[in-house]
């Protein structure tokens, strides 16, 4: 697990790893669709270099007949489009106290693509499951050390996730083909759940006997409070909003300068567990509450746009929040829930303006 | 001017800095032309949202014909494609001690597009300037605030580099139309030159009778070593190299594991001032240095590919360097250069790796 620090300072590593990976720059919760180069981005390892023309997706294990499918053959097969949100299970990681050393991420590890592909089902329906299946394992081509030992990135899925979640094996993005810090040719996108579910540069599914035994699965991503607790895993999105910071920003400091009058706040409300129901907007740091609009929903598994009007009392400093509920009743806390991992991190964001 | 920070570690606000911006995770190397999304960015403020039908660039000041032309009036125009790398100014900023707040790159400032547009001198040609004209503005649609004032981002370049510079004002990007973060619809593209010159989201340029005296102009980007020094502008890129890490990563530490054998160590070198004609590659930290091949060239303004058969003589850490000449005798040094702002610290990168 990762150790943790308590300071308020960032140490190196940190740096390191959010200099290659990064947010969604808040601004960009205007898209319904984030444009390529906008979402959020987290690559454990290296992006790896890929020939496409070699390149074969093998499904192995306990199956009637293994398969090595190449982009044309994946192509070939019945399409889906489907706009996803992705949410990494560490956001909101940099805000806990002590802090937990991995990827610092604020608030911004997050966005919604148009991914198209081929429905998991229809594969593993064509390699046939045998009996005894328990689990699917996917395997990435980007290779790394955790934990003090050499790996893939490997995850998991119940057979019943896997033939029953929505998952898809997807090749295109936003009407392209993957970027290769998307996942080119081929990755994973499972609707509703956090984004290390979504394995990239997939090179083999295994249908196993057996649940999963690596590092990803039964030792990262999962809700713990103490290390020998073999904790929860991490499942499907808990309820989260954003908004779009109004005014302008200090460069520096990104601190925000709004006009006095009516101005149309903007954000986005998401959950894996149920739709969005209500978005709740405040301009005094959560201490009261009124409801915000809610857009028409993108999909059952994208974000769903919410705004509102308001109009400053006064002028000086004033704290933004938003809060999400969906239609299960999970609501975002006021308070940052704490985990070894820094996992799963929902608090209410709270966004501060200076009103002219 | 940027304050310094005497510490290791980064602060908050640096940190978001790092989470909205971002580099090229140096595998990405490997590309000649950079996919967008990995890139380097650096957004000033927030990325404006701009309605193409409604923008057009505007054409003012010392000109026969004031000009307001739309995309499609741009896109009619003939176009030119150039592949130009470019690079923050501040790359490398994160390296210095002690170390100017602001964006903290380490060494991932850099990225090379194949842009498409028109040629800026033919846009100022139309327009006609007149006589008296010295220098040329450039102003974005973004906004914020700056040394507690607010403005537009904005930029000037004098009239003959403006003629004869090569600049373009770009409306396309590796074949597409500019993405959001990269200045749709339009942005300023001079070969050569730190990124700052190439403004984004150009909304107006303006010909004009006296040098400019905006903030980016006569505070930011130049090189000072105290508060009242008036400073030195930064123009043309130093000369710089950098290598795609060999081996694997650690994911929290990113050190690298390499085998032992012959395996390739790739990287690109650029310099604005002339083309690189030399890079030379150690494995010992800079002690010892052996020439590198070099690819042939991609473009007069792009980086230059460079490749060595690299043998480790033995197990264990080894710490690998590039450094890269010019044509005109720049040369990386070994130790970074300081200034007030942090800029253009071109020093020979080190990258440890463990041989197996």
């Amino acid at each position: 697990m990762s150790p943790l620090h308590t300071g308020t300072d960032f140490t190196r590593e940190e740096l390191q790893l959010a200099a290659r990976n990064h947010g969604l720059p808040l601004e960009a919760l205007r898209y319904p669709i984030t444009p390529v180069g906008l979402h959020y981005i987290l690559v454990h390892y290296d992006i790896p270099r890929i020939d496409p023309a070699a390149w074969r997706l093998e499904v192995r294990g306990l199956v009637e007949k293994p398969l090595d499918l190449g982009l044309d053959a994946l192509r070939a097969l019945p399409g889906v489009t489907l706009p996803v949100t992705f949410e990494c299970a560490g956001n909101g990681r940099a805000r806990l106290a002590p802090r937990p050393l991995s990827q610092p991420w604020l608030s911004e590890a997050v966005g919604t693509a148009e991914w198209t592909g081929v429905s998991l089902r229809t594969v593993l329906e064509q390699a046939g499951c045998l009996a005894g299946a328990v689990e699917v394992v996917f395997t990435g081509c980007d290779r790394g050390i955790e934990n003090g030992t050499e790996q893939a990135f490997e995850r998991s899925l119940s057979i019943t996730d896997a033939m029953t979640g929505g998952a898809i094996l997807a090749h295109g993005m936003n009407g392209g083909p993957l970027p290769p810090q998307h996942g080119f040719p081929l990755r994973l996108v499972v609707p509703g759940w956090y984004g290390m579910t979504n394995v990239k540069w997939l090179r083999r599914i295994t249908v196993t006997a057996e649940p999963f035994g690596g590092y990803q699965q039964v030792w990262a991503y999962r809700i713990r409070q103490e290390e020998n607790d073999p904790g929860e895993p991490l499942t499907l999105m808990a309820p989260r909003s954003l908004l779009a910071p109004p005014g302008i920003p200090d460069f520096f400091t990104r601190l925000r300068m709004c006009p006095r009058g009516s101005q149309r706040v903007e954000g986005r409300a998401w959950s894996g567990r149920a739709p969005i129901e209500r978005v709740d907007f405040s301009d005094d740091g959560g201490s009261s509450w009124r409801p915000a609009e809610l857009e028409r929903p993108l999909g059952l598994h994208a974000w769903r746009g919410w705004w509102i009007d308001w109009e400053p009392r006064r002028s000086g400093a004033h704290v933004l929040a938003s809060r999400a509920r969906d239609a299960a009743g999970n609501e975002q806390p006021l308070s940052p829930p704490w985990n070894l991992g820094g996992y799963a991190n929902n608090a209410v964001e709270r966004v501060e303006v200076t009103v002219a």
